[in-house]
């Protein structure tokens, strides 16, 4: 019989996490949209992580996994045409390092030109996003920069973790907290904070984009088919196998979201708290109006609102 | 010799006014977007009250003066075609009251239908803002709706200065806090929060609708020439008479900013902080930027981000 090892990472890996970062990091304000908003009488406070620097929770993992190495004079490199790219280009911004960033051709040219004022190096290569892996890892070997993954890594999930740990801070005693899941990093690393504790980590993703909820029927991480409104940012064909292990370990429970749900969510945000929310941002917290997720009267709950990086004309 | 008197706001009516609203009003959340946004050593937070009910601090103010009065049968009235309207239709909701709502003709189709959502019966009639103010009156001696005023008013300020205390309650002693200035009502509400205590409060006006700098180097509220970029929400002809007294009782000094640090600013919302804030709310933010305020290295700011309702595509 074998048994898997659960990964060490708990709050004492976030806690130092949280130390190494120091205050590079903004910290996000929680907001209490009130029972009109979500029409519901329990209190759900939105987790506004979507005010992170470039607009999503991944320079949290991405600089601390940066911090933990030691960077090479090539610096950092990456391929991501989305909020991935951005934190490792900030983060390398913010560490006078170089960075190289490998996007698709499909990449919007508002995405490489964020990238390019971040200071980073641009390739815009290949059709696919599998195009600009290939060559992202085609140049890593040529010239030894640090490869940041998206979010398979220890390192990346503990730097995660940290918004587990200050919206605990926050809010206080949680009992349900809704995370959306892509690769699973932020999940995991929202898990493992959470794993000594009375509170219940929820994921969320996509029917069309549902690496976790798949690895959850199987009992084992498995390939799935993406796609749908999401895909950007959520649409991970594999959960991360550290992560799965961490969600595994913690008993973590998936529920999916339809597009038409997570359409409705963006609205939401948009018409009645005036934030641009992108689709997989709003992921989580579409489980609340779709009904993916059954609350009691006086559940105290947490929503991570985890990305804003999206036309602002494609919420209304 | 004769002598102003001062009116009777402080502390006290502020907090009966945050007592009375109770739990109706968003806490609206702070953040400190650290040094990299505003360029700067001192810390800066941001009070995001852009993300309030109807997006803007209006309801506030509305929603305490009509909880204050008796509301006769016919309900609320008001002519506005901006963020005032929407606080009226949205306390008339709350309160499960009628609203009539006279706009002029120039209003966008999107905040006609936004007060029609709330349940208001909005009234499109005039060119301009004038025609719908004198329809707007002529209608209330008809009917004897509570006629509720944008700013001049004991009531709507002792409403608006809930957002100091809610603001010196996060975030402990101010050195410094920067409010924009349009009818003088939020400004009022705030020094009148900060009279009595170590705070400095500076008023920021658009060098184009700059009713308080005018009153202020005049003596006395005089009328000014309204227009600019943030005309819309903070173009008032002269400064209320209740706010001037007010302002003045506690020498508060007003700055002015251009119209290019106003959409600055706005850029500097959307670009770093993902923020839609419309010209009127990004008013203070623009005079650091701007200039237009000098801070010590040491010194605790506040800034109100008061508004959020503009066009997003008018921010990029």
């Amino acid at each position: 019989m074998t048994t898997i090892e659960t990964p060490a990472i708990g709050q004492p890996e976030i806690e130092q996490a949280a130390e190494r970062l120091g205050d590079a990091l903004r910290v996000t304000p929680v907001i209490d949209p009130r029972h009109d908003f979500f029409g519901r009488a329990a209190s759900i406070s939105c987790k506004l992580e979507l005010l992170q620097h470039t607009g999503s929770f991944k320079p949290r993992g991405a600089l601390n996994r940066a911090l933990v190495e030691q960077i090479p004079e090539p610096g950092l490199i990456a391929a991501s045409g989305g909020n991935h790219g951005l934190a490792v280009a900030w983060a390398a911004r913010r560490l006078n390092v170089a960075a190289e960033i490998f996007v698709p051709e499909v990449s919007p040219a508002t995405k490489v030109d964020a990238l390019r004022e971040l200071g980073a190096t641009v390739h815009v290569t290949g059709a696919l996003y599998a195009d600009a892996l290939l060559a992202c890892r085609q140049r890593q070997t040529e010239t030894g920069a640090l490869d940041i993954h998206a979010y398979d890594h220890l390192d990346t999930i503990a730097g995660a973790g940290t918004i587990a740990r200050e919206m605990h801070q926050q809010l206080g005693e949680i009992d349900t907290v809704l995370v959306a899941l892509g690769g699973g990093g932020l999940a995991a690393g929202v898990a493992a904070w959470f794993a000594t504790l009375n509170t219940k980590v929820i994921t969320v993703e996509p029917e069309r984009s549902r690496c976790f909820a798949a690895a959850h029927a199987a009992g084992e991480p498995v390939d799935v088919e993406v796609g749908g409104r999401a895909a950007d940012s959520l649409g991970a064909p594999r959960i991360g196998l550290t992560n799965w292990q961490v969600l595994k370990a913690a008993g973590v429970e998936p529920v999916t979201v339809s597009d038409d749900a997570i359409l409705y969510a963006q609205r939401r945000f948009w018409n009645d708290l005036k934030l641009v929310v992108e689709p997989g941002g709003a992921a989580a917290a579409a489980a609340i109006w779709g009904g993916a997720v059954t609350l009691s009267a006086d559940e105290r709950v947490a929503v991570i609102v985890c990305g804003a990086n999206t036309d602002a004309a494609s919420v209304r």
